[in-house]
């Protein structure tokens, strides 16, 4: 077992970061992370405190892990094990930031209480707790430094909720040993992340890191249990990113049609049709600018 | 109980036509719909009949319906009943229509056998049934005929698989009576509906028609039964509808702050991050150019 913590970590995407462990594909690393605010917000935070935020400071991240033996072209498969997340979250409207910027110019606040699998959401509403890791990724292959906003096809700020306990996050790799680095836990979320924040919280989390050879990745995929709707088999979630959202859906929809002829001898236009019938594009995140996620999620139980 | 054909049907949206029935408020109306492709598919199509296929006779609807003491500012409430989809369904790549045209130009058909709940889609997978209707609007207030393949803000074409029995469809009205009119049934239909059909079928649907007077509506609006994820309450979907899927996301979330401040009393910055935090984007149809629908989807049982 291998344990990382956020004071440890860094601000930004850069290949030349010295790795803060290094394990070998099939280890178990735990994680102890920061929220996106750095802890810059208190339990009693304030409208006025969002103003006074350094931006600079958002998005910490735990790690680089350097996995031996993972080398570019390789898919980096990340299987989340468990994941608690902290017991206060913020969800902040930032200035500037998010789907209406326009609209909501000034800053808002919003604390939650996190308990027993619950998110309190102030004294507006309850959800179920669903945490997962906001940001998720390795290193791009291009000198850095690099913001840790915008997503990227090697992951980072992904934003998708479906990155949670169960899931198995594929990666393409892009450097030697990968450089895997994990933040930004958040204990509930909607597609599309529409404010720009969750409910940022801060975890620990525990990962299984692996790697698959085969054909590239374009982009980031996410394996998952089954949903409610179906009692048997498994999800598989193909994303495009991109500051085009028409263009993510395409990219999306072209990887989980390869996908469904390589691991299930499905003819293109089948595969095509498939998803048109039963697969679901959603928009993941659409705050993280330039770069937006579109996913397209299939039940692969249906292919019997 | 008003009982309508398609053979009594209508091509295209015009607020010339004359109503083949006319209800008031409350009724229940059956309709009696045409597949998308107007019967020009058999059992046993091939590749060479979607070449053969007359576009001008697609999407044949059912209707209009005069809805007495309905007019242009009122919102048009219609409840789906109940809905049997045909025991047949068709989904057709067609060359030069889908999110995936270009890689795609060939023509292409599945055969499905819809029946117990159950879609056979050819000999690639089996779905669960999950019939709705892809097209259900109201009249245009600008002169027609309006193509029928693009949705508008007064419905049509939406492709939304959320249309099904237990919803309620909420339509803008523009002109006196509304003229409502139905067609191409779906039998089951993943969002995106990415290679430009469903499982196409007919049916036999039946709708009750009210009326509600309030804050106009700027596009449609879909109140469901909560889905298994939620043992209480309902949801709401806000839509956005045309050629950009950033701005239709725009859209639907103003929609939805709307109404959480109007229904429930939520504070627009509240409302805003609630969405951030519980309801999901999602891609609803991005294949009935030059329109595309886009959903925020909430789960209202979070409110308590």
């Amino acid at each position: 077992m291998h344990t990382l913590h956020h004071r440890d970590g860094h601000h930004g995407w850069d290949r030349s970061l010295l790795p803060r462990s290094e394990i070998a594909p099939g280890d178990v690393v735990e994680m102890v992370l920061a929220d996106c605010f750095g802890g810059q917000l208190g339990p009693d935070a304030v409208p006025a405190d969002v103003t006074a935020l350094d931006l600079a400071l958002a998005n910490p991240l735990t790690g680089p892990v350097f996995v031996h033996g993972v080398e570019p072209g390789d898919v980096l498969a990340v299987e989340i094990l468990d994941l608690e997340p902290g017991g206060t979250g913020w969800t902040a409207v930032i200035p500037g930031f998010g789907l209406l910027a326009d609209v909501f110019p000034h800053p808002h606040v919003v604390v939650s209480q996190i308990a027993d699998g619950v998110v309190r959401f102030g004294d507006v509403a309850r959800l179920p707790a669903r945490p997962f890791l906001g940001t998720i990724g390795v290193a791009p292959a291009a000198d850095g430094p690099h913001s840790v906003i915008p997503p990227r096809n090697v992951g980072g700020n992904l934003d998708c909720r479906d990155i949670g306990v169960g899931a198995t996050l594929l990666l393409p790799v892009e450097v030697p040993g990968a450089l895997l680095s994990v933040g930004d836990p958040h204990a509930a979320q909607g597609d599309g992340e529409v404010c720009g924040t969750a409910v940022e919280t801060t975890a620990r989390v525990r990962l299984r890191v692996g790697v698959r050879r085969g054909p590239r990745l374009a982009a980031p995929q996410i394996e998952s249990p089954a949903g409610t709707s179906s009692a048997a088999g498994r999800r598989l979630m193909t994303t495009g990113v991109g500051p085009d959202l028409y263009a993510g859906g395409r990219e999306a929809t072209l990887a989980m049609v390869e996908r469904l002829g390589a691991d299930h001898g499905l003819a293109p236009s089948d595969a095509y049709a498939l998803c048109s019938v039963a697969a679901h594009l959603r928009i993941l995140e659409v705050v993280d600018a330039p770069n937006w996620v579109v996913g397209l999620d299939l039940d692969l139980g249906v292919l019997g």
